[in-house]
């Protein structure tokens, strides 16, 4: 079991900026020599609630209607103590995952490599069948749902990845990590005040252009989820009860832009996202089991009341910049 | 010197409430028995600007024009350091406060009592003539200065405590100590859930009391500022640049309150208020220099960029709530 004196990430440089691992097990999905085989009931995907990059993972297997053809493990999200990084299955019976039957993530890479050394992330797909960890590019899997898994969706399943779009959609995807998704971390893993600065003046100018590019048009690609979305959703979707004081990502939150406040009540009001959205457990994660959490607080133990979080569920309008009630681009 | 292993506040109860202490210096100043002589250019005025307390008695100096009767030494917002709970004059040249000749302001406390246990508070009345501590009552300080001191007011100074109001002042200014001044570090300094939760609740409760009561006038007895504005002026200013995120009091921001941010706004844009208020200082105080922050977090030295407080400046149109421009009533 790995094991670090302190939580606190390795993967900082010598200018104290945050430097997100790679990530091991990449084999795409497909029918193509060497990809994993696409087959219903093989594959268990575990997360976390918390984790924005397994979160998505899980929007996507909803709104395809995967539910049924690749199961699900819900990690919880406190790490296991101080010491470790690690996700555990507290929140099963007798603290195990059912099907894997194991306590930690960590487990399952170990068995898959016992070798393994990084950080054991979420999202994961899990082979069940031959008990190993087979995926977890959290970059890449969404797509692998969207294309690959296919056959699989339910009926009137929408496009989130419209072919004509994909280089489109890649493009702003790379943009979104870099400045968005992981720009949120690059502001709270920081370890000096330049590279803190610099990420948060990338992240900030970043969603003032996004906050532009919404005004004229639904969602990121005019009038239908794409990808794109889901992705810069689960970054909103935490900003202001996670971000915002926990990453000193504080300008503004996103109640104060007010078309991407607008837009992530559009998206978190339709199925798969709202309903696959726990602000409790985001909030039990970023303050009392951070990474950057002290000790002190730690032993405080004091979750934060706030903010007040019932005005996601508001009258947004969005529908008024396509002029459509549906938000998806159903499959001919 | 006191020292304690770490800055952690021991005034806390069994069950985890923050119980401040109580001051050791309260003589009033007057003209009775007895009481502190008030004589120009006697007394030294000390005060950090990220301290409350200590802010509103600045600002009742600077509305009531004291500032050539009484001097101001001006402590750092930065701790000496994480053992040590203390104020130091490193702001000064060589580190050291110009009339008093002292690096730290428990020097004072402890040349005017050797026993003295207590934290070394601001503010604090300096009698430079006898070289001592003659008050650091910061409850009653601005209501010396707004009558024993009215001998030195400037000319047309406005009268800040009206005799006729100063039952229903002192009334709410018991309730603003209990529910907002003190209630925000009751939220940051409780250390169980419980204690900090009903703290939460009090505090909230009373500022949407007092968003009520600002929907129909300008300030808290009607068209003028009183004692009772400054106090509440010297904790909304501070709320959402530091205790949203470092004292958890975090359901909603002062922004978020239509006539609290305007009524702050307008406070703000008046002399002696926003001139005294430096976010700045604020800002390095409580995140990275405040009794709740970690080692860990002190490390990283980390100062947040944001929130934004430009919208500090922005018009608030509450002068058409008293019909007038004036918002002072001035002494006949």
């Amino acid at each position: 079991m790995e094991k670090t004196k302190k939580e606190v990430p390795v993967e900082v440089d010598k200018t104290g900026k945050f430097i997100r691992q790679k990530n091991q097990f990449a084999t795409p999905f497909g029918d193509q020599p060497g990809d994993l085989p696409v087959e219903a009931e093989r594959y268990r995907l575990l997360w976390a609630a918390v984790c924005p990059w397994a979160h998505r993972s899980v929007i996507v297997r909803s709104v395809l209607g995967l539910e049924d053809v690749i199961s699900l493990g819900t990690a919880s999200p406190m790490r296991p103590n101080i010491d470790r990084v690690d996700w555990e299955f507290s929140l099963d019976e007798n603290g195990i995952d059912p099907v894997l039957g194991i306590q930690y993530i960590s487990e399952i890479y170990k068995k898959t490599d016992p070798e393994y050394a990084g950080r054991p992330t979420v999202p994961v797909i899990i082979d069940v069948k031959e008990q190993k960890v087979v995926n977890n590019d959290y970059f890449r899997l969404t797509n692998h749902l969207e294309t690959a898994w296919g056959p699989f969706h339910k009926e009137n399943a929408p496009d989130l990845y419209p072919e004509q779009l994909r280089e489109e959609i890649d493009a702003l995807n790379d943009v979104i990590f870099h400045d968005v998704n992981n720009g949120v971390y690059k502001c709270g893993f920081a370890r000096s005040q330049e590279a803190y600065e610099e990420s948060y003046d990338v992240l900030f100018d970043r969603l003032d252009e996004l906050e532009q590019r919404l005004s004229t048009q639904r969602f990121l690609f005019g009038d239908y989820i794409t990808d794109s979305d889901v992705r810069l959703y689960a970054t909103l979707a935490r900003f202001d009860v996670a971000y915002y004081s926990a990453f000193k990502a504080n300008r503004n939150r996103i109640v104060d832009f007010p078309n991407l406040w607008g837009y992530l009540r559009d998206l978190f009001q339709t199925p798969g996202f709202g309903d696959t959205t726990n602000f409790e457990a985001i909030k039990i994660h970023y303050h009392l089991s951070n990474h950057i959490s002290s000790d002190d607080q730690k032993s405080q133990n004091i979750l934060p009341k706030g903010p007040d979080v019932s005005n996601f569920y508001s009258p947004h309008n969005r529908e008024s910049l396509s002029g459509k009630e549906e938000k998806f681009l159903i499959y001919k």
